[in-house]
């Protein structure tokens, strides 16, 4: 047994923490990796002291680990060239004739071992977990082919071995039409749906199904077949939805009681409605949002009014957000989006917990969740939103370690 | 003697460096706290390897050392709970009833030991610092009164006496009216002028001097005041220009031949000629933009019309920037005001030494300067601006150490 005591609690179990949680005496006591007490000192439940290890935090405020929940965290290579000759004025046919776009990350992630992956992958996850994220999403879609998608779902699963983080996977075969079947994205939804998702779904390498439901992309008809053919193997589905327009993909994931609904600056009230009866989370990225300059929030007023779940989460990837700080992609939240620091806290913690699917063990300080927690040196929890490009990470546990 | 050999150079002595200098076989050979050579490996000078210590750089990419030439970095407090009020929808009236706005940081400021300001600076210097930040700009300002800003100016002092890195203090006197003297800006910059300013200078504090020209702070008459005592000590001036409005700061600045103008979101042509024809270098701060969501952008056609110097800078602040990542800082410069990834690079190593006027002893990779540097793991100089929230840096030499 271990207990933390003298702290600061942000259960969020509620709001922030109720009143006597955030107690300037509070302790959370932890049998292995499960929390058994998270809250006053004087409420502490009887235990053998003498078999208990107990650390002083000073005062120091406790949240739950941080969760990302929504990355694209393992792919080769980069695009600052491109950005570079963007910035330089070059145009999207000049940068795709210089072999940029999504095709230059999908060419340098299937010319990648496993091993290669991972060791470009490891900065970025070592980053976040610097920041007390103990949980992180991470996403295929740059292989569409079955060994290439295979490939990126193993290192992900091997990062959770090299590093104290629990991965949740998600096959994003339906990213993009792969250069080798352009024109024929319905064959390639039947590759997906047939071939690619049965196969990795059997090797154990599924925690959900993504698809992106755009004009560039595919079709809410299309994301259809892929979320049935989920839903016949029994894996929760996601959706990149209305980033770009409003294809109805909010309402599309909504019925297919989707985990979350990512991006949705496009949608409208009825697909937030949607998401709200359906207890699908509406998951904000603010770095992609920044990172395009794109003009159009997300409709967070209609997201407060219908009581949907926000979550907030990095969408590290090369192309629209090469950022692996979830400190930032909060204030970015509050800055951009205007969501208030509650909003942002709970996006990161317990939101994020529900849109993995993962709420009944991560998310708050709660007895019987695992033991994740990060400390920090800040006089309140409101500086972890308000500051920009700092870390104040005192420490960081991972499952009582 | 030392020799980092084995490395990629972006000199910036002329642009990102010239095409030698980025050979894959370069060298860096320092003798004492100075470059001897800066460049390809074949052109090292003779020297006698038996007494030099040589380092191997395997390849990888070296800047200058980063120059954040315009900070507030030294302050007490911060401004996370006004931030969460502002979030939550209160007006700036409440937010100054329950004790916001800069007041706030100069009452806690004022009541602040010079080592309690050391204590809270330091964090900030650190987080610089491991962005392979070499010199630092700090101002003070938010004392207002001779003995606090004497404090906070020896409290930058003492920084660069407890980590590895240079301080240029500046005396910013010219902030604000300070509460006792509300209504009364002309008797304040007499004091700036008769009293604090000669003070703190003969105290050997005053590297530079500052002041805040706008219709919340001082016209442009009350500033000229402040420039003629700088002017008639010999130190150089600077200032905070046309940031909300333009009061023809820019043009004031380049009259008294200031080292530089900074903000000048407002600034027209004729400020920008003015400007260039001076050498006053333009500092942009993309964190207090981003922060204060303002929709002017700076006129960077204009600088790069007329040939000005761009810098870049965190503007790290508790009230409008509470920021400390340069890199950041760039990435924000080349997103929000298009700024070329080479004019992120100069305009935090070369642009920024000018804009101390240290530009003989720092700001490039070239024989006879300081050996200040930065040793990074990245593919590109690009990436430095490119990605988000990720610090590639793997080294950070100062002063040949
Ligand atoms: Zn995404
Ligand atoms: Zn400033």
């Amino acid at each position: 047994m271990r207990l933390w005591r003298n702290a600061r609690l942000a259960t969020m179990a509620s709001g922030i923490g109720a009143p006597a949680d955030v107690a300037s005496k509070a302790a959370i006591l932890v049998r292995g990796d499960r929390i058994v007490h998270a809250g006053a000192e004087s409420d502490l439940p009887a235990f053998d002291a003498s078999a208990c290890e107990t650390l002083d935090c000073e005062g120091r405020w406790i949240t739950p680990g941080l969760i990302d929940c929504h990355t694209h965290l393992v792919h080769a290579g980069n695009r600052a060239k491109e950005f570079e000759m963007r910035l330089n004025g070059a145009s999207y046919q000049e940068i795709a004739a210089a072999g940029g776009g999504i095709l230059s990350t999908l060419r340098a992630t299937r010319a990648a071992s496993i091993d290669q992956l991972i060791e470009q992958a490891l900065p970025r996850l070592d980053a976040l977990i610097a920041e007390g994220v103990t949980t992180i999403e991470i996403k295929s879609g740059y292989g569409l082919d079955l060994e290439s998608e295979r490939r990126m779902l193993g290192a992900a699963r091997k990062l959770a071995t090299l590093r104290p983080v629990h991965v949740h996977t998600t096959f994003l075969g339906a990213h993009a039409v792969p250069p080798e079947m352009a024109g024929n994205a319905d064959a390639y939804i039947e590759a997906v749906t047939q071939q690619m998702l049965p196969a990795l779904a059997a090797d154990g390498l599924v925690d959900s199904v993504d698809g992106f439901c755009e004009g560039i992309a595919f079709s809410p008809a299309q994301i259809g077949r892929v979320f049935d053919a989920a839903a016949a193997l029994g894996v929760r589905v996601r959706l990149h939805a209305d980033q770009l327009s409003n294809l109805g993909g909010a309402a599309l994931a909504a019925r297919y009681s989707a985990l979350s609904a990512d991006h949705i600056e496009y949608t409208d009230e009825a697909g937030v409605e949607a998401l709200a009866r359906a207890g699908t989370v509406a998951v904000l990225l603010p770095g992609a949002f920044y990172f395009l300059r794109e003009k159009q929030l997300p409709p967070v007023e209609l997201l407060r009014r219908h009581g949907a779940r926000i979550a907030i989460a990095t969408d590290c990837n090369p192309g629209t957000s090469p950022m692996t700080s979830l400190l930032l992609a909060m204030n970015m939240a509050a800055t951009q989006f205007r969501l208030t620091v509650e909003e942002c806290l709970v996006g990161t913690t317990r939101a994020a917990a529900q849109a993995l699917g993962m709420q009944q063990d991560i998310g708050t300080l709660e007895a019987g969740k695992f033991a994740d927690f990060a400390i920090w040196n800040i006089q309140d929890p409101a500086e972890l939103v308000y500051r920009i490009g700092f870390n104040p990470l005192h420490s960081r546990i991972w499952r009582g370690q």
